[in-house]
Parts: structure tokens; sequence; C-alpha cells
């Protein structure tokens, strides 16, 4: 039964009751919410509203519930919630001092504070799977630093590079990532407790305090804000989506590189399935789910979006139902970086063809023509016309580049020296030529690699730092005496 | 073990087995993968392409797996797939031969299959449901048809209605619903089964007989669309989300009529929750999650568009991504319909409320004007001014329209006969006047009201034999024996 | 200035103006306003609720109106939006009498009934461009039945097809597009004409003559639901949602077989592009164009429908904004399949190619497994291993399939026929067998052709005689006159 | 004629051209592109690779056609884009040498740079008018610091709050849209200048020149990534979709809040309409309207997630779909921020009607619990239980709280001094005694906004020196003069 509704309303059907709870997904806040139990109850000692004794109570209470776990309460759904559920399992171990706990403090300010406490944890944990994946593929850039292959516009032949070029572009994007998942963390982890239902309480409560006890940052200081707002969902999930966006590019390079045709990479077997009819195949399975995952995060940022749209302040039971969605993405992208990561880790890469690409289909010819720029002193766009024609010539003629070239050039009366002609054409000049910063050149390679290294490495020690605040805040409240 | 790898695929990890099975969303498709098995074996008998005595053995084995029930399997992620944790168990069952049936087919085209025949249960669910609520709504229209209300525009007060007219208005726009679903329908139930992984198969299979064995209406006629579409999902998906949208709009309404301020209407006890701390509060909250997770279909319809957005023929694993976005949305559509209907058959309306605010403020402006143009044979717009400056004179001064009406006529020298005047703003004239077809009389509420419970009677029937015919398959299959 | 504000409100700002007009796509209602401004004034003349004389003067006013153009209107966005532009139009024209033409209406009523005249004919429109489209790829379907390639899945080889198998698909994936377009129509082709602002009016109006005057094939039999649905838009934005998917697969396999490394397709080069620096380029860019329009035609389906989203009853000034995203997304589909159907007759393909890559990579290897499943009596599953093994070894040795198929079923003391086999690993072989209903084989494509042809006929058929019926509805109200 | 298309590829015919053309949108860059051309034409002369006389040309040519306008520029679809309407302008002026500002550099880098530099100026418009209108709020907030009304939670009197505090709310959420606007600025001002088509360039540039002289904040340093991100984009959408939500928040309430039944607060006239046909509406339009752009934001996001989802690197013409859907979202976010705040600018309120909800249905009843909680010691949970059975009681025997509450103690034995009980239900005594931080009592109203005012001063001053780095920037660029 419901001790909440009391004598104001009759009770709730069982269907009703399934509909309501969240207690389904509230199994994400358990750890969470005994946390803000025991800060909270701290708090009301110290500030002298509740007792010691009982402050005592409820806190070895709560502590016995926490080791417990989960799995050992009684998660009916008339409950409502998980909130309801720890301070009637509380009652049932300490008595009627157990509806102390909820002095000056509603569910609105409660659930607010736990989902900032379990959500930042699985920011950190993002965070330290993408720091890990950059620092693997900063070593696989630097070891694949000399392998040349095509670079790709439309997914068409543009320009020699390196494949340590391309893995480069990757750590380059996935560093943004890092980086607004930072930003964002300064605002997830802030405390709306003591927000009460939306108009704090009268009682002398020190927000500050439980603040300090549960290692936010800072508080959010208006208290209809801190109880209704939903934001820091909407940017953690807008986070979310645009990593997905980011590694789901990877994925389909990931699916085209391995295909027959391109023949450019090999998934590794375990990431690979067959098929139950033809004995040949070896499909990228988890290539292609995580495409699929990728993409319906942005469905949950959309229905968290659609959720929150013109809701008027200040709570409204509308917000329980972001909270789901939420877990839902940090799951599927958590477990997709671990699998992207794998594939790359993984990776077999074909040399050979890779080089054969970047020389079979005219990706020097930008370079034939900056050389026609440079030795002819000719206008850009008159020496990118020549070039044009040379290259249709030779694709409709079937003759080799090099020699239509002379011959194009001969018949318009510019001399340009064999050797030049010879080097321009050469994809493993063209390559090292491209050593401005951010270029394929294999020395540029290296350079922006190292330099990434280190931006890496003080990522990591931010994240490292947040974690270990994170991991004292609950070794002392979780061991909490009051003596 | 994966017996489909066999010599030529190394390994799945566990951790990737659980990334890409698609077993915990599987149960859906339980009972329609072996009506498929069992439609599929009885073709390859018919059709000579294997024996009596084999799927004679095929079929009693998959029966015993289907009356063990999908709990009573061994769902090991590593197997994949229900298909295969089905032919696994059969080989447990019967040996080798549980290899034959899979003749002449591929999970491609079986999966397929799978979905539509549990799609089209969904879907006559829904149907079901939808028929019943308008079922009660028109009966509550005719209940409620001489109760004069406001109607709102804008959500202002604009002209009075009736509240039978209102609930009409819900039977009106959720038959369309009804009517997007039957013709879907027609989609979904569809045969795939003989398309094989892509390109149907070199054996003689008959696609016609799994066809009707399977209560299909008719045959996709191109194999590889037939694996590959997955848009009878969308479709659904987008019903689903236009019906949503639709009873977000009615769950708007009950949350805005029982506030304090409208307090027009009261949803029953079971449908509302109090507060932790604030102990006279009853909340609409079946309502506020219910238009929550009405806005988290949108999101699953983009989770799906976005998935297919793009994908080359014909099979890619990304499609197994959009099923258990299928099921969740069928099943928060399907739930949300009983609340809706379950709130709206226990709502008790205040009349006396209702009146008071048709009557409350100037909703009767407009036949005013609509009288002056009858009586004095002015053009509307400028009857339209007249009134627009009755009623800013009559805000501004405090007064009585009535007063101000006669007043500022008789400025602008224009005769009209007070008790026509009297009529005009009487709020039970105005209704009774307004009988044209779907309008507010409580004379056209209930002509209209009997001509939607017709077409209501068809549409029970219609869905009724549906479900009829399927019955039917399921238990011819079910039981199916050969001898 | 605006006259409906008269004496009710103070003047808007002219921010608030453009802010708030719909002027700037109101464009698209001009000629469906006339239309529903000539209807309503016979229909008011005819049930004597106005004079013949001032109908008269109406109506050729309106004409008038209407052969100006809307280039010769007045747009100031003071006036809101085109119903005033017209009657402010009209006033200038005829005097007060103008004022008339507004009698038991509103604008509320009057755009939900120009848009439904409006969208009629684009998704005419479109249905028609559709039909052109897959009579088109029908007969293309024909002249490459013959032609073999390989059909993938998980953009992995799997079996082999024939080209005109593959255009077939996009023909019966297309048919279905064509009939939910269809359904549609049925719902979109309704009247709200008469509905008032939401409740009807007290005057004696004849809606049944308004609906056939304007050629609706039905009334919207509730005054609320008609001026407030939205819901035929969104059915039309999630159609053309699901018609973008479908296409966008076209275009996504256009843009992957017309690369270096697939090469099976030349895309025209009036659909190409070049680059600004790379002098060989050729970029399949309408393809990437479409591909793109078609993703953001999810985007203002969201947006529609989280305007949408728990709106109450009746009319809101929100569902205004719909508007322009229905016509953005009715311009880009309709654009987009012209490009695409232009694309398609336009290619070239490269036959050699495609037989080659037919042949390359074990397409074949599940007619051997069915081979060794008929000749030997053995089950697909374990055909299915030993076809595995074989095409381990062949890739793991580079050696022909052919022959290591012989040595390995030789160590399993398993005889074949060297003739069945070789059958088996024929390409040509293998697709003239697989010629059930809907299979890649050349004869079942033909009729398969032939059978879509049948019914693009009809679907044809349809799509005129609606067309004809609104050229004659156009027809005879624009040419108008009461003597 | 397009220069580009040479003697590579035939030409493109008029539709395709208009269905690829980037021009309607290009005038949103069209500055951006000049001052990118100028940048880069320096630098290419400091580091020699084109000469002095040369230098001073094109530059001089390019200060000619910006003076010009792109009114007077020939805006030919067949140009394709801005870049090579100008350069094709800049070849009217100047002749051959006008080929030479291209050297060292690609469209794909170019369209980069310049979508940043115009995109930072939105940003920093946005936030200028957010500072704007929070400053506003603030000082409104202290006016209104007295003003008791009631808190809603689930739409349901909940707590009675200050008017001033509810403001304060706004301030509060906004202030957060603020940090997101300036995280991402950074990640918006870096230049991919130099980095080419995709693997930067074989002339020896200086990318570091470019960037100061173009006022970036740093490089993008590797050039794929450089050109093929679009994630400041889906940032800065993100940022605008969830400042739209926080925005909506906003007008719901004022929709809400100025209905006949709320009455709180009333908009000004000139953010009002009336209806056609109703003379006595006035609807909050511009708040509706508000309400639905703001929707329409998701949607834009929703497409341009959907557009970027799986595309292989680098550049792919799909790209450019992305972009006028941010223009789209930026000035609907920019108009409709002005409009919020002008209805709040002007906003009416209503005291009495306030002060009145806040007396009228119990929202006092917490602070009873809280005082038995106090008084008697007894546990919240039990005088939540307790104060519920007043509620009941009262509502059904509709009696005064009060004496209800005196009875029921005195039934249950248990004694609370009437002033205490007095005091409790007193909203004014609840406000005053709710001052812990964040809370609405008038002077932590007061104390938080002076702490508010302190932040919006520093980002105000931190936008002006972005916004005067800017200046400095353009001044000098157009201004620029080599001698």
């Amino acid at each position: 039964m419901n001790i909440l509704r009391g004598k104001r309303l009759r009770n709730v059907k069982e269907d009703v009751a399934r509909y309501t709870t969240s207690l389904s997904f509230d199994k994400e806040i358990f750890e969470a919410d005994i946390l803000c139990d025991i800060a909270h109850t701290i708090m009301l000692y110290k500030q002298e509203i509740i007792k010691k004794e009982e402050a005592k109570k409820i806190i070895e209470g709560l502590k016995e519930i926490y080791n417990k776990g989960l799995g050992n309460l009684n998660l009916d759904p008339t409950l409502d919630d998980i909130h309801m559920v720890i301070e009637s399992e509380l009652h049932k171990l300490i008595g009627d001092v157990a509806g102390k706990m909820h002095t000056g403090r509603s569910r609105n300010d409660e659930v607010a504070t736990d989902l900032r406490i379990a959500l930042r944890e699985k920011i950190l944990k993002i965070l330290k799977l993408l720091i890990d994946m950059v620092d693997n593929l900063t070593d696989m850039a630097i070891e694949y630093k000399d392998v040349i292959t095509v670079g790709y516009t439309h997914l068409q032949h543009a320009q020699p590079i390196t494949y340590g070029h391309l893995i480069l572009s990757y750590v380059s994007m996935l560093l943004r990532d890092i980086e607004r998942f930072l930003d964002s963390y300064k605002r997830v982890n802030l405390s709306p407790l003591g927000s009460g239902a939306l108009a704090t309480t009268g009682f002398n409560i020190d927000r500050e305090l439980t603040k300090e006890l549960l290692g936010f940052d800072d508080l959010i200081k208006n208290s209809i804000d801190a109880v209704s707002t939903r934001d820091f969902i909407l940017e953690t999930l807008s986070n979310i989506s645009i990593l997905g966006t980011n590694l789901s590019k990877i994925c389909e390079e990931l699916i085209l590189f391995s295909t027959y045709e391109f023949n450019t990479v090999e998934i590794a077997d375990e990431y690979c399935s067959t098929s139950s009819i033809m004995p040949q195949k070896k499909n990228p399975d988890v290539a292609e789910i995580a495409r699929a995952k990728l993409s319906s995060l942005n469905g949950n940022l959309v229905s968290a979006l659609t959720i929150l749209k013109a809701l008027p302040n200040a709570y409204n039971r509308d917000l329980q139902e972001v909270t789901p969605i939420l877990w839902d993405s940090t799951y599927k992208i958590i477990d997709t970086i671990k699998m992207v990561d794998g594939m790359l880790k993984t990776l077999k890469i074909n040399k050979d063809r890779m080089e054969f690409l970047a020389k079979a289909n005219y990706s020097t010819a930008t370079e034939l023509a900056d050389t026609l720029v440079r030795y002819l002193d000719i206008p850009f766009r008159k020496a990118h016309n020549i070039v044009g024609e040379i290259v249709r010539k030779s694709i409709e003629e079937r003759r080799e580049m090099l020699e239509v070239a002379k011959e194009v050039l001969k018949e318009k009366n510019l001399e340009v020296p064999e050797d030049l002609l010879i080097k321009a054409l050469d994809v493993h000049e063209n390559v090292k030529l491209r050593k401005v910063i951010g270029g394929p050149a294999p020395e540029e390679v290296e350079r922006r690699a190292k330099e990434f290294k280190e931006r890496i490495k003080e990522y990591k020690k931010i994240v490292e730092e947040k974690e270990e605040k994170i991991r004292e805040v609950k070794n002392k409240l979780l061991n909490y005496s009051i003596n």
C-alpha cells in the first residue's frame, strides 16, 4: 500500500500503478538515493532539525538497506518509486522515526538530485572510454603514418593521404566530443537538494552542506528551476547524439572498406557473423548494429525534447519519462564505444590494396595542376582546366596520364620538365609534400599525434580527479557513523 | 556454440554476442517463428523437398518446443536469435533431421515473415481498443449532448458548445486513426516467405501455399524488396505517432480542465496521485505520463527512420534494431489507450462550472454580430466591428454586454429589437441554433453520434473477421499432424 | 491596417506582424482560397443568406482578383494572411458588400479547407511522378533482365541476381508508396467548410453544397475536429518520409555503385559535378544532395509532430507553423523524385563488371550447399557447414572453389558428380534456377514486370480521374457567373 | 557557364543546377567569403606563393565586389555557389589573375571557414539578446519580489511563492543557455582554412597567419576532420533546441496564465490578435507562434543529425543541405527571443488574482504539516497523513481548513496553539519563512537577483570583447591595402 495516499486519495489500481511506476528504471538511482538520504539526514541533524539519535537510526538503517541491495527490496509498483520503497523499507527496520528523513525535502528535489548523482558517473564512464579509445587511435596513427592510401570526397578518389592521417581525423573529432562532455559536466554536477517541492522549505536547512557532502560543484540557486529543469539531460543526450554521429562515420568506413570492392581493411572474425544460408559470408554485423544503435540515439533525443516541450513550471510527472530514455542512451553509447574501439584495435589493414587505390585513379591530379602553377606561373584556375582535359583524355583513350600530360602540354606550347611531372604524379612524393599543420605527411602525422597525446593526458587527469572525488564522497557517506 | 559459424569464422566473444543478439526482444516473435517453421515444413513436404517422415518429426518437435514455452529454452546470446534457439532445440529433440527445416529458406525471409505475423496481431489489438474507446465516447457524447460549455480557440473563450459535441470531436478524430491502421494492415499482412536471403531459392518451393497456411493476404513479389523493406514498420510507427498526437490532445484537455482554475472535470482518484510533501495535492499523473509516453512515440519513429536511411539492398543487420523500437511503441500505445479510455469512462464533469464559463466571457458575441447581419442586412465585417466595440466598452466599463449593446447601437442609429439581442446573447439559444452537420446543437450531436455508431459497428466487424482468420491459422498450424 | 482589430485591439507592431504573418507561404493557397470564397458565396446566395446581386458582385470581384494574380496584390504583413488580403482587395473593388463574403464562416474553417484543396493537388503531382518513375523502371527491369550481377547482404557479396531483378525491387517498394498516398488521399479530400470558428454557425448554410462545388469526397462531420485537426498533414508528411527513406536507398546504391571500387554503374555527367581543386573528379552530387534532402524530410515530420503535441481544442495559432513545413516537404520530394528518375533513366551500366563481381567472391556457395542437400539427401545445416569449410579453405589457400570442393567432399567420402558441382557454381545457372515468384530468373523478372505494369496502369487511371475532377471543379468555379 | 566543369564534364541542366545550387542561402556567407578570400590572398602573398602585384589586384577587386554588394552580382545557379560567383566576378574585373586566388585552397576548406565566420556572429547575436533578456527579467524579479502567487506542480496548486521568484526561475535557467553558447563558441571559432580538399596542399601556406587574420581562436589540426566535420553545427542546433525548450515553457505559462480561467497576467495588445468571426477575442498569437516555431527547432536538429548520419570521410555534398537548416534555426531563435522578451517587458500582472489563487486551494498545507512536525516532534510522514485527512475533510464538508484542522487535531489528542496554526496557513508568513538559498522569500529573491546581476555583467563583458575582436578583424581585412 502506498503510504502517501493516506486518507487523501482512494487507492490506485494495479494496472495504473504499473503504468505510472518508475521502479523499472529506478535501479539506476538506487545508490544515489541512499547517498542523498544519508547526506540529507546528516544535514537535518547538524541543523538540529532532527535529533542525534534519530539521525543515527536513520543512517544505520539506510546503510543496512544499501548493503542488502536493491534485489532484496520489495519493488511493489504501488509503492510508486524507489524513494518510497526505501522509506517503506526503513520504516520496517526502524519504525516511525523513518518518517523524519523526509523532513524539509520533497521527492521533487530528491529525484533531481539522484539523477545528477547517477548521471555524473555515467558521463565519467563515457569520458574514460573515449579517452582510452583516442589514446589507442593515436598510437595506431603513428603506426600507420607511412601507409599510403586514397582519400575520398563524395566517396570518389580525391587525393593520396596516409592511413595514419585518416586515423588522426577520428582523434581530432573525438577530442571535441570529450570537451563537450567535460563542459556539460559543470552543469550536471549541481545540487538541487533543498529546493523541496518547488519552494524550498520553512525548516532551517543548509543547502551548502548537502552540496558539499554529495560532492556537487555548486547549487542551483532557484528552487523552481532546480526541481523542474531537465536541460542537463537534454544537453547530455545532445552530446551523446553528436558523439554517435561521429562514431557512425567510423562504422560506415569500416563497413565500406571491408567490402569485397574496397577491401582495404578486414574486421576481426569476432566482430563478424556469417549467414544461416550462405556459407561463404563474413558480415560486419557489429559495425552495422553499432550504426543502427547510434541512429536510435537521435530518436531518444527527440523523445526527450518532445516530452519537455512547453511544460509549465514546476514539476510535472512527464519528467519521469525522460529518465529511462537517458539511461538507454548512456548504455547504448557506452557499449558502442567499446565495440568500435574493439573493432579498431583488432583491425587488419591491407596496405597493398591501399597503395594500389591511391595510384589507380588520378588522385594526384591536383598536385599536377599545382606543379603547372608553380613552374609556369599560370593561375590555378587555368592549370585546373588543363589537367581536367588531361584526365578526360586519359580516361577516354585509356592511356597513361603522364603520356597524355606531355602531349597536351606540348599542344599548348607549355613546357614542363618531365621529372617534375613524374614527381607530381607520384603518390609518395605527393604525401610527403603535404606537411603543413594537419596534413597527411608522415612527419606531420607524427607531430600531431604527439600533440594530441598531450591533450589526452590532460583530459585523463581531469577525469581521474573527478572520479576520485566521487569515490571519496561515496566512501564517506556509505560509512558515515554518528557517535 | 553457434552452429552457423562452423568452420567459416572463429567464435564470437561474450560481450559481442550480448551486443548483437536479438534474443531480448525475440520473445515477441517466438510464436510467429514456430508458425512460420511449421508452415514452411508442410510446404517442403508437399513439394517433396523433404520426406514425409522428416516433416513429421520436425513438426512434432516444433509443437513440443512451442508447448514447452519460450521460458524453458536455452537463450544463450551466442545463439544469436530465436531462429537458431529453436533450430538448436529441435536438434536436441530430433537430431540432424532438424537441419532440413531450413532448406530453401534464410533467416532474412524468416524474420521478415515473423515480424509481420506478430505485428498484425498487435495492430488488431490496437484497433479493438480504439473501437471500444470510440464506442464508449459516442455513448458519452449522447449522455452529455445537452450540457453547455465553452469552446476554446487559442485557449480563450470562443463560442458556446455542448460537452457532447466536444466528445464527438474525439470520436471523429479517432475514427480516422482506425482507418489508418486498417489501411496499413493491407501492407503489413503480406508474405515475404520464400524470398530466401534475397534471391529466393533453387528448390521448387511454393510461396502461395505458405502464404495461405499463414493467413497472409498476398505475396511480396520481389524477393530483394521482401527481405529488405521495413516500410511496413515505418507506416505502423507513423500511425502510432499520429494516434499518439491525437490522444495527447485529450490528455492535455484532461490536465487543463481538471485544474483548480478551469475546474470543469474531475479525474477519478485511481488515476491521480498525491505528493510526498504537500498533503492537499491531487495530481493528474496518469494523464501526464500518458502525455509523455505519447511524446516518446515520435522519438521511436525518428529512430526507425534514421536507422533505415540510405541503407543499400538487401538485408543489413541494422534492420534488427528497428524491431525493439516497434514493440516498445506498440506496448506504449496499447497501454495508453487503456489509460485514456479508463480516465474518460470514470470522468466526473462539473456541469455548473461548464455553463458558468460559457456565459462568463462574451462567447456569444459572434451570434450577436450574426444577428445584426440578419436583422440590419449589413455586411458581416461591419457587424463584427460594431460588436468588437461593444465588447471592448463592456470590459473597460465593467458593464453588462446587453446594456452596452443597446447603447452602442443607439449611438449608431441602428435599431434591433431587444428580444433579438437577448436571444443572441443566450448560450442555450446559441447552441440550439447551430444544428448544421457537425454542429454543437443537441439534436445534431445525437444524429451524428448515431451515424458514428454505424461506422464503429462496421469497423468492429472487419476487425473481428481478421481476428477469427488468425485464430484459425494458429489453430490449424499448432495442431497440424502428418499421418 | 488590419480591419479585424477594429476597436477591439490596439495595432500590432511591424516586427510582430512580420513574426506572425503567414503571407510568405500563403501563395500556396491563393488559388484555393479564391475557389473556397467563390463556392462559399454561391452557397450563401443559394441559401438566400445573401442576395443575388451581392453574390454576383463578390464573385466577379474574386475572379478579377484571381486573374490579376497574387503578384499584384498588396501583401502587407499587417494584413495577417491571404484571406484578409483578398477580402481587403475585394473591398477596394466592390466596397462594403465585400464584407458579406465572410458570413457564416471563419478563417479557421476557411484555411483548413484551403490547405486540403492545395494539398490534394500536390499529392496527385507526387503520384503522377511516382507512377511515371515506376513505369520507366519496369521497362528498365525488362531490358536488364538477363544481366547478371551480385546481390548484397550486409554490403557483402551474397548471391547472383539479375540487374533487372534489383530494379524490380525498386518498383515493388515504390508501388507501396503509391498505395499509401492513395489511401491518405481519402482522408485529405474532406471538407471542413461550414465548421466556422469551431461551432459551425447559426446561419442556415449548406455544407453538402460547398463540398460538391469544391470537389471534396465527403464532409468532416464534427466542427471542432474539422477546424483543429492537422492529422491529414501528419499523414502526408509520414508518407513523404517513408517514400524519402525508400528513395534514399536508391541514391545510396547509385553513390556506392558508381565509386571506382564498385564501378558497376555510371551516372550521367549532367547529374555530377567536378571539384574546384581536383580536376579529375566526377562526383555524384545530385545523388548526395537527394540523400540529404530526403533526410531532412524526417526533420520536417518531427517539427510537425512536435508542434501538434498536446494542443487542446480547437484552433491554436501554432497550427499555422505546420503549413510551411508541409510545402517544403512536398517540394523537396517532388524535385527529388524528378532527379532520381532522371539519374536512373540516363544511367549507364557496366555489364562486364557486374558479371565479374557475381563470379568473384563465392556468391554461388548457397547453391552448392543446396546441391549437396539434393544429391546427398543430407540436412541443409550439414551442407552449410561443409560449404563453409570449402570457402574458408579456398580463401586461405587461394585456390579455386571447385577444386577445393572436390577435395573436401572426397575427404568426407561424399560423392557428387563434377558436372553438378560445376553447374552449382555457375552464376548463370544459379539465376536461371531461381524462378519462383519474385525471384531473379530472367523469365520471372519478365513475368513480374508485366504484372506490375498492369497495376501501374490501374493507378494511372485512378490518378487521372482525380485530376480530371479537380480540373472540372476549378474550371466551373473560376468561370462561374450568376445571371 | 561553370568554369570548373571545363573539359572534364559536359554541362549541367538547368533543373539540376537549381536542385544543387547553394546560392539561395549563400547570402549568409557572402561577407565571410570575401573576408576569407582576402585573408587567404594576404597569406599567399606573404608566403611568396603569389606576387605582390597579383595580391594587390585580387584584394582591390574583392573590396570592389564587397562594396557592390551581393544584390548586384550575377547569381546564376549554374555557377553553383557563392565562391564561384565571386571568383567569376573577380575574373570580370581583373582577368586571369583572379584564378590565382584559389591557389592552395579548395572550396571544401573555404566553405567550412565561411560557415564558422558567419555562425560566430549569429551566436554572439543570440547571446546579446539573451543577456538583455535576463537582465530585464532580473529587474522584473526585484519589482515583483513581494507579489504572492501560487506555485504549481502538475499544474495543480502546490505552495505559495512570489512572482519574483518565478521570474528568477526563468533567469536561472536562461543563464545556463548562455553558458552553453559560450562553451560551444570555443569549438565554433576554429580555423579549417588551409586544409584544402581534404589533404592540405603542397604549397607552403601558413595556416597560423590566416587564423590570426580571420580572428579564429585556434586551428583544427587535422585536415580531413577540418573539412568534413559539421559537429559545430550540431552543437549549435542542440543549444538552440534546448534554449527553445526553455523558452517554450515561458510561452506556455503566458498562454495559460492569460486565459480567462487563470487570469493572472495580461499580454499587451500588440502581441495579440482577434478573430475574423468572434469580435470579443483577444488571442495570445505571438506566444502560440513562438511555441510552434520553437517546436520546429527540434525538427531542424533532426534534419541535421539525419543528414550527417554515417557519412564517410571526407566532404560529401550532403553537407551543403545542413547549412540552410542552421540559418533557419538561428533566425527563428533570434526572432523568438525578441518576441518573448517583448511580451515579458510589456506584461501586466494581476496581483489580486495571484494572491487570491495562492489562498484559494490549500497551498499552505505543507507548512501546516511542517508546523506539526516542529511543535509536536512527530515524523513528517505522520504529519503529512494528518494534514491529508484535514484537507480531504475540508473539501468534502466545504469547511474552512483552520476549523477542520483544530477539530481533527483535537480528535487525535494533539494540541497545537491556534496562533501557530493561523501562521502556518497564512500565505505571507509561508513565503517569508522560505528564505533558504533559492527560496521564494522576498529577501532571498532580492539577494539572488543581485548575485545573478553580477554574473550577467560578466557574460556581457565576455560577449562584448568577442564582438570587438570581430569588428577589428572585419575592419582590417575590408580596408586592407598592399602598397
